[in-house]
């Protein structure tokens, strides 16, 4: 792959990061991705290269005569949708362990994939492995709560997490609102149930505690428990979760809305007068369900790993993938991984914590 | 308080099961369960008698001239709104508690109350005692699906289940959907991550396990895997989820729904046109609103006592105690606790076991 000249681009010494879409992914195939891909270099002026199978992805690039502005980089293989966590072991040749093989050269700063989100989790788990100091990774998804997004974390990606973990997300969070929101300082909260200290299960009343206690030193802004009809006023900017219980919040909340919207739909063109009604209604109501659509928040960063990994919607079309090459772009530039790293390794000791802050006052 | 004579009607003898409504309760305070208890008997027919203070009980009573309608039940004490599992140890003479006790001597059958949740089920759970067989009680809850609801359980009863206890919610939303919405022979599903078998974690893993052992043996009509966005969709009867994870789930769905009818109502008034289009669209959207409104759902039920317990939404008005009343009639009428009874007593020993579905053929 390295016969491609245009990767010299993605070379270490230079300013842009290199965002590698995985052409592969996602329910609509390749068509979608290299669009995708083709309006972030073109709309959003960032460098994205596609993975894949050659011949396809070039002559779909061909298309929009782009083949000299977004590099291919082959793969044979590709994960399929709905494969789990054994697809790293099972496909190491896929487009999603490709582009892995490209961050850890240096060759690429981010991958970005439609694909499954297991597969996608355990390939680059295993492939791109989590920073020093951080147990596992956790998925951050932005819930759409309005002008300022919340971040909910873990959505998935750790489903049995111990307390200890449940503090790391909460650095992660943090991290991932500074960087992709500019949120100075993030409020966090813990998702449970009960809003009092001392509610929830034995996992979120040990986790409250050593929040609590990572509040008290000054190192996370925590704001205490949160309920689930609190996770769309904007009560905090970053929600933890255990990957089990934040998964199943992200999942009612997408299917909540898409049901009562439906039923919204429903109503008004449930009789010839309230369907003529719309008419005048039509601008507000493209807004009403634009703000509703997964596709504008870019998708799920996977958080903690040595590299950048976001993964976008299944269902994501061209303009779903490019918001999600923006987010992955931000990320990379954003220095996240230096942002946790200084969290997370230098919170592993307390005699070396008390110095960390210091430091970083 | 047996010197009340319209008690006599709450006789072991008689027919109709007795609501026993806990004037205390609610957000509202006892104007509303009052006037919840009296519709209930005048318009749809049951009996009900109202425990608390009864001076201030009778006063308002009688401002509806039903003093001779509605049996009062001194309680001198009641429930803090927000008053945790201690309740039951620091209020023994609370309304709740007289009420049980009232539940316990035969004289009522059921209890409805708009308080605190966490008070209602430690005080109900230590004074009615779970049914034998029924390790811990869960609280069932159906979700708006439309015409026919999809019951949730356990909302937060049972924090930390084991997965036999799933196994056994399973059991009890089956026998409440049968008694409360004539579902014959309830499809059960579980809610974890993934849809496939063998995803989620350690606790859902096993329970999937269990239960499908017992759709296998025929106990129940298990469907497997649930994820989020299945709650509404009506792809069950039974959701059955740790208390956990059930109440975060509930909470989201209301939290989400009322942030989509919020975003509905500021998108169909942003401009003057938009808003002189909601004019032909006035009983489409009364319709809406009432199909989102949680008080015509009659409330959650907690399952597995010696008794019918109803827990009515904390903001409930009248019409909501009202529902409450409704439902609870309806669980003691239909006798759950002797579907309960053979569900999951006889299920104990796989000898047992086999005769008990000997016998219910």
């Amino acid at each position: 792959m390295s016969g491609t000249p245009e990767l010299e681009l993605a070379g270490p010494g230079s300013a842009l990061p290199v965002v590698a879409v995985d052409a592969m992914g996602g329910d609509h195939g390749p068509e979608e991705a290299v669009r995708g891909a083709v309006t972030a270099v073109r709309e959003f002026g960032l460098r994205a290269l596609l993975v894949g199978r050659r011949t396809e992805v070039a002559s779909l690039l061909s298309e929009h005569d782009a083949l000299r502005e977004v590099p291919v980089v082959h793969a044979e293989d590709a994960l399929e949708m709905h494969e789990g966590a054994l697809a790293s072991w099972r496909r190491p040749r896929s487009s999603v362990a490709v582009a892995c093989h490209l961050i850890r050269r240096g060759l690429a700063h981010a991958l970005v994939s439609a694909g499954t989100t297991g597969g996608i989790v355990a390939t680059s788990t295993v492939r791109l492995r989590t920073q020093s100091g951080v147990v596992r990774p956790a998925l951050a998804v932005p819930l759409p709560t309005g002008e300022k997004p919340t971040v909910l974390l873990d959505a998935g990606a750790t489903a049995d997490a111990k307390p200890e973990m449940l503090v790391q997300f909460a650095h992660l969070g943090s991290a991932y609102a500074r960087t992709a929101f500019g949120m100075h300082r993030p409020t966090v909260g813990l998702l449970t149930i009960g809003s009092e200290p001392g509610k929830g299960n034995k996992l979120t009343r040990k986790a409250g505690e050593l929040l609590t206690a990572a509040g008290e030193s000054g190192a996370l802004d925590f704001h205490g428990n949160i309920e689930g009809h609190d996770l769309l006023t904007r009560a905090v900017d970053v929600v933890v979760a255990d990957g089990h219980s934040g998964n199943i919040a992200l999942k009612t909340v997408e299917g909540t809305a898409s049901f009562a919207m439906s039923a919204v739909r429903e109503a008004l063109t449930a009789t010839p007068l309230a369907k003529a009604g719309t008419f005048f209604q039509r601008r507000s109501l493209r807004e009403l369900r634009d703000r509703f659509d997964s596709e504008t928040y870019g998708g799920a960063a996977l958080l903690g790993l040595h590299g950048t990994v976001v993964i976008a919607h299944g269902s994501s079309r061209a303009p779903g993938i490019a918001h999600a090459c923006h987010l992955a772009h931000d990320l990379a530039a954003g220095r996240m991984d230096e942002q946790v790293r200084r969290r997370v390794q230098h919170r592993q000791s307390s005699w070396f914590n008390r110095f960390a802050q210091h430091e970083e006052r």
